[in-house]
């Protein structure tokens, strides 16, 4: 059964990637397009200034774009997936939500809420539950689901898949792309032949995103966990794909040779865009992953690790996740299959 | 007194910025430059690819390179500056100290040798006294100093600065300038668009060199600092500087301010080409330091710190300096100053 | 009915792009793959920098590569591509032609001689014809076709399209990518923030092979075209993908529109590797085409065109094709496609 | 006798560089700093996004930012530089003017006005003469000078220099640097990996400013050289520096030495900011000028040329210049000089 669907916010760079993964998807049918008053009107060829070394898919190219409201959306979408600014998220997901909307979130607003699931259906597909307290406290017909921020998404696999040698404390650095930053983020005078260690606000998600992702819900609630996180974000010249550093600290002993095991076989999921293997291991080529070799892995959903060395309190690994695929519109799509096998549409 | 200087190996990246900078030096006469075999009795512009953004030396390039063995340079030389790669200096360096040289070498070869010096004035000046072991125990007549990898000697200082407070562990990942590999190091099919999460023995040289330079020498003998330093290194698309996330550990607690304080008040030294403050502290912006911009603070031989953040067991902070003046040429014509201040030439 | 194929350097950056293609092509058959007497007896995998951003296929991975010596490659094969260095090339294929293979070559050797047809399937599929000459004068069972330089592909076409208002004088200005080069062929410290104008060799090659493409082949002898062309090349920081600016002065008056209508009704011809339509016109958007956007057009063997401006004497305008797929790889391929078609296997 | 001067939009990339130049001028004292009225009233240092590799001058950081109105700007400024966004400056520079300011603008407004000289003082420093007719037929007191587009900057002291052997055709293909569009003008998504063969206007300001800074001033009117100029231009991943590729078709014979000889002994003017040699050439380097290596050649006010080649109907060759100093910033102070020489001030 097709589910119908509508991205709000279909014009930025992960408004783009939702429809170059939506228009060939299976399972869902792209209805309805959003963005800005300025854009609503025209025809999204028009308004939308598509980077994407693909053509604009036709069916979409002369799609009307509408109004981000919900009187301008019509009532049978069963799933909107939103990559709205955050400041208008805030304030127009929860109206939507209302109004009955299922919506599948990229924007960061409302992830460490207590009611709302924020999830990475392989890690912990189960924190959707949540949705029920989340429908009762807030009296809402439709509900709201989150994905991580991109460089959260990019080591959470990772970690969990470590977490049974009971992790401590993690320390992580990340080197982002540019695209993390949306089209106009990054200037290009800042930074060719240059690198910027500092994305606001970054820190603080990967730190407080990263213990929610990993914690535990017990039908009732989430449990965060303790691990302690230190992040240390940096943006480099880079167009996609977000390559991190990590230092795992681990109650028991862990070898390279175990955090290598237990990425392999870390469980994936069956649904259509989790890729089998979620996490590609090199095992002896020390200088993968890398950016623009690895991040098309699983047609840009898997997660792929490499350069794993033991140290004093655990081990040491790079990570790497395409940051508007896997880190942005192919995690927002994949939480709206959640959605669907799980039964909330 | 002017000092009567040659290079050894002047015609690779490190060597051009030795010219650059001993050429306007007040101290230092260049009287002999070296190369390989194939490029030796040829004028210096016909073997040099010269890279750097201001024309050769006119004195400098017309002068004919010689073979790099001690019978092609003359007797009269006081000091040599040595960038040669590290496998041909492993074998030359002694054959020249053995001849009666002074070498003040930037090639990676005898840095962890208990008999040879490795020194950051600023740092450790007093390490130099081992030379006299060195003589003692090689029959030399001549020296032989190192300065530290580039990607150690941009951490190092602000380490020292912290080393009040007692370092346990150190944490470092580093985002390296592809001069660092020399001309033809890094391919740009390699590195646009692209990082390298690994740079071959680079994170065991900052391991290991650290904890010999934060050692203390007792007269006799250099005793390494027991820190614990874990070291990620990675490539990225900048032309020069390095810059590095750290977090340090101390067994004392210490406050952002703490180490912003420590690291402005470091002691400098008296030589001609040791900036004053050592160490520029950025205090309220946390985007800084970056690569471009900071590179050249002090001409290029200054530390840039900025970022600091109070994590549970110390601080975090991003460091910089500039990978071919601080990191190599310049460490090693700063040695050579503290060579001659020291009277050892 | 399958060909059986090898590749002649096989290692290199345009060997890796032949194996890409090769690999799942329906007609031909990958059989033998050859590199320099260094990496011959090895695994492929283990000789092969493989830098392109998919994986190394399986059944080419574990391949022995063989030795570049007619005697090191099984008799059966039906057809050689070749992308060996020209030094190379110049020696090696004339002895494979003389042991009776068939060689489809990118390597730039013997591209200019009289009886060596160099074709592009869509401009000049009948100077196939001159191989009798080719075979008769030099006593070969074999056959040597040669496809054009990279920057010469790219222009080509449209030169073509427009020769019907009689081209009189072309003046181009090439914007060309790293990996026209080679792996090692632009060092990173070159041409990041930077620009080179000048190609050793490419701007004759541009002028030359033109005429040679858009002559006549009488049955006996081609007759090179008399139009008059001016070429600037320059190497810029992108990866793939050459942008050319060009003026066409034409014999007869030429407008944009016509221009346009011409590139987009130029000829394309069935063979499974050309794109329909070959030229892909931007009508209303100045600023394409662009490397990273439409370089991989029909699977990167498209042409791109757009800007059209009136001059003064005819007509100016900028064109893109991929480097090393349409013009490298992907041409030797299709010219490999046409020799199978004429029966010439 | 200093002259006491003052900056119009001095928070821009352009701004930024004529602060550099201006702070450690001999002859002018900065005064006054205008910019936004969101701008206005606060320190220099709080509302410029400093992007120069140099620290902010410490008598420019504190200064209080003025509203860019006639009103706000002390009576005894001698000399206003404009660097305001063109929009912005066709409003206010006139009513600088009227309210008896002599004004040295870079913005593109007025430039091909017949009462306006455009100038480059080594190329026409007669055009200035124009001015009466300018204060006469517009009522003002003040004045208003102003300097080319960074890219035409670049070619005509090159073409100037040729024009003795009488130009009749000129083609020019432009890389162009991202700091040639502001520093929001270009977003690192669009120009990493990539060129964009289209900037919006820039030819059309290539063509007609040539031909205007060509022509020749009778006393009264400036008689528009006829040269047909035809420009393509591209913007590439470069930070500074534009490189362009010239055709230069003369009515008489001309071969490449002539035009090397023609350019070295071009004439330079005795101006505190005007480089001698004005056009550095490259005689047989062919790969040179580049713009990292070749952009500060004259503290960045030189012009470069090189590549020199016959063609059918002319000479070939490169040339570059800095095109925020000598193609903006600088061209601006240098028109200043020349004002202050001239008597205007």
């Amino acid at each position: 059964m097709t589910v119908t669907a509508g991205i709000l916010g279909a014009t930025g760079a992960v408004g783009q990637r939702l429809i170059q993964l939506l228009e060939p998807h299976p399972d869902f049918e792209l209805a309805a397009l959003t963005a800005s008053n300025a854009s609503a009107g025209h025809p999204y060829r028009d308004v939308a200034k598509w980077r994407i070394d693909a053509p604009i898919p036709e069916s979409v190219a002369e799609t009307t774009v509408r109004r981000t409201e919900p009187d301008a959306v019509p009532d049978d979408i069963d799933l909107l997936f939103s990559s709205l600014p955050s400041s208008v998220g805030e304030r127009v997901e929860p109206a939507f939500c209302e109004a009955g909307y299922v919506v599948s979130s990229n924007s960061s607003n409302h992830r460490t809420a207590p009611d709302v699931p924020l999830t990475i259906p392989e890690v912990n597909p189960d924190h959707l539950g949540v949705l029920e307290v989340q429908q009762d406290e807030r009296g809402w017909d439709g509900a709201l689901v989150k994905n991580p921020n991109c460089s959260t998404i990019t080591m959470v696999p990772t970690l969990a898949a470590l977490d049974s040698f009971g992790l401590e404390r993690v320390t992580v650095s990340t080197l982002q792309a540019v695209s993390g930053a949306g089209y106009s983020g990054v200037s290009s005078m800042e930074i060719i032949d240059n690198a910027i260690p500092h994305i606001g606000g970054e820190e603080r998600k990967m730190e407080q995103e990263a213990c929610k992702l990993l914690g535990t819900f017990d039908g009732a609630e989430i449990d965060w966990h303790g691990v302690d996180v230190a992040a240390s974000c940096n943006r480099i010249p880079t167009l996609d794909g977000h390559l991190e550093n990590v230092w795992a600290d681990t109650r028991e002993s862990i070898t390279p040779a175990d955090a290598r095991a237990a990425m392999q076989s870390y469980s994936s999921i069956d649904l259509y865009s989790s890729p089998d293997p979620l996490i590609h291991v090199f095992d002896d080529e020390p200088d993968r992953p890398q950016p623009r070799l690895d991040r098309l892995r699983g047609d840009g959903m898997a997660v792929t690790a490499g350069g794993f060395q033991e140290t004093t309190d655990g081990v040491q690994y790079n990570c790497l996740a395409h940051n508007t695929i896997r880190g942005a519109a192919g995690a927002s799509v994949l939480n709206g299959e959640l959605l669907h096998k799980q039964g909330w549409l």
